[in-house]
């Protein structure tokens, strides 16, 4: 059944080869001075970070570069930021870069005039926003966290050893986001792959919640299939461009609150897989590819209609003469079976997880009770040691 | 593939049976006249309007009404709208209603300050909008048509024996619409399983264009899957609020512009279907449901490998032994089975269809190049013929 609920998604979106020929007319909605949010070096080594620059300078914008934001955005780096944007008084954020810098911009958009320690209001009491909202746009060259079209930011606070995730209103959305999957030719595959797994798990996490006839479900079993099949000719052809435009347009559609619409939603491998990306700052699609066959065999018999559900009409398993324990579990194997293909990394041991962790990373894990089962922090510890 | 596109979609959807309690919120954003359009006595009879008004009111709005939209709107009606909006000088069309009134609203919206005759440039020459806009609200009665939330408007010209939609841009698209599937409850049988066959001919004239693997196919799939699942269980029971609250919900998304993203599509059915609404005043999901088996019979060797696919991916046909053809026919037929048990109408005899309106129907029906096969004024009546 569909709970009650209001969708509103104002984004917009250019997507295609062309898109970035859409940047000059978005500049015209925004004040002259632009913040330039990038990571690394990719984007100057492969020649966007000009291609937007003589862009930004052909539309007559001063553009104040906030280089070095980092996978896993610290608090610290958001602080530098602030102080950048307020110095500046910016007109919009423009991030150029994957779900972090897109994840960076929007914290940023929210943080540069609180008047408060920003971190403690939006991220630890996670407040609504009440001061000044500097518009985002972003420039994606990576898939994955879907931050090019919600209003979702995640941050780091190393020392504190917590990664917390807030999901703002739509004030907060990107206006506008500029999609061109040959940007993402150049992403090596540990990171295409990790982004792809982290699409995957978007969907699973709204996906697994509710007993309910709903169809938000089958557009979520539509999105899986797709991606299920796209990221098998990905893998072997990273330059496939249908391949890369579908992967990029599922991920867009896993995570700008559609399909969570009517529904609870679990969450949970993502709160154990950033408790552990605060441990071991690895990279985050790997976090959650690496706890969830145990997380979700932990779970199965609390929802097994809906993982035979699952295995039926995502991985095609036939039902007949089955118990429903097996078929769930046909289709868990069948799923584990396709991420060794990916190459995603099913053991949290290899991303630097030692047992003297686990205490610290259950107790970095957010408990949350959409899901078919309220985890406590003994069952964390328990998919902690099955996922070694 | 995914071709270059631009997405937005801005209109906010309040969900659920407690939905007209976000009205009063809503008219917080626009100025105190209210153009309150709708159909017949329907919203009166079931309490709709009292309690429509009653909000109004309390929200200080002054309401001038404009009852009496018919189901297909027509022109004289539209400049009836068009004199009443420049009079009271109105800042917002409030639609209760179906789709017709929806679409009627959107019409009104780009044409009262139009300088020319709206119906010749929005309708006959399909210009862009270049003069002011009366902002647009929905209270939707009735689902089908998907106007809620698109920017589509179809306008009837009787004298002219043309019935034409033009597709807005998302400045045109409703600021809000209010869905609560109870207020759906009411409408005849008929004027339901219409819908429902509305709904399902949307997202099969996107379905069916392109052999491309795309995204956007996979998500129709899991739509017509939910829909089909739902509309077995809504004509039986139709106070069902979960089969209710997701066909609903289907109809939005069957029609809000993510279908035919990246995508060229069909729309023949619907041309075929307008005009013989032109010429008969039919319910316009009758019309659809009339020629759908002959037309996509006809279509079929043209586009074979996706009615292959439709077949195995909606209607679960065993592909294994099997000819091609043969999967795809069987997909037609399962199709033809569910709409029989709908209670659509199968024959367009029985919408009032006679023989020597043939030609003039062919001669109604815009020819367009974006399906299988681009028909001719002959394939037209073939399958007219084939439709009786």
């Amino acid at each position: 059944m569909l709970g009650e609920f209001m969708y509103c998604n104002p984004t917009k979106l250019h997507f295609g080869k062309h898109a970035l020929d859409h940047l000059a007319e978005e500049m015209q909605n925004f004040g002259p001075k632009v913040l330039l949010a990038y990571g690394g070096g990719s984007i100057k080594q492969y020649g966007l970070y000009d291609q937007v620059m003589q862009i930004l300078h052909d539309c007559a914008k001063e553009v104040i570069e906030l280089p070095g934001v980092m996978p896993n955005p610290t608090v610290d780096k958001l602080y530098e930021g602030c102080a950048l944007a307020r110095e500046h008084d910016v007109d919009l954020i423009l991030a150029v870069g994957g779900g972090s810098v897109c994840d960076y911009a929007k914290a940023l958009s929210v943080s540069a005039w609180c008047k408060e320690d920003p971190w403690e209001k939006y991220y630890l009491r996670m407040e609504d926003v009440d001061n000044r909202i500097i518009p985002v746009g972003c420039v994606l060259t990576m898939v994955g966290t879907g931050s090019e079209m919600n209003g979702g930011s995640v941050i780091t606070h190393p020392r504190q050893k917590l990664k917390i995730g807030h999901v703002f209103g739509e004030n907060v959305f990107p206006k506008f986001s500029i999609l061109n999957p040959e940007l993402t030719y150049t992403l090596p595959q540990y990171q295409m792959v990790a982004g792809i797994y982290d699409i995957f798990n978007h969907i699973l996490e709204q996906y697994f919640s509710g007993e309910d006839d709903n169809t938000t479900d089958y557009i979520a079993e539509g999105l899986m299939r797709s991606l299920i099949h796209s990221s098998r000719i990905a893998v072997k052809d990273p330059k496939n461009y249908e391949a890369r435009s579908n992967i990029m347009w599922s991920a867009t559609w896993a995570l700008n609150t559609l399909l969570d619409k009517g529904k609870t939603t679990d969450w949970m491998v993502h709160m154990i897989g950033q408790s552990i990306g605060a441990y071991t700052d690895a990279t985050h699609g790997m976090t959650l590819a690496a706890v969830s066959d145990a997380y979700y065999r932990f779970i199965c018999p609390y929802g097994l209609a809906k993982f035979k559900r699952f295995a039926e009409n995502v991985w095609n398993i036939d039902p007949n003469g089955k118990s429903d324990e097996t078929v769930a579990a046909e289709g868990l194997s069948a799923m584990k079976e396709w991420m060794q293909q990916l190459g995603l990394v099913l053991h949290i041991s290899e991303l630097g997880v030692t047992e003297d962790m686990w205490e610290g990373i259950a107790d970095g894990t957010f408990l949350l009770d959409g899901g078919y089962k309220t985890l406590t922090k003994e069952d964390v510890i328990q998919i902690l040691r099955e996922s070694m």
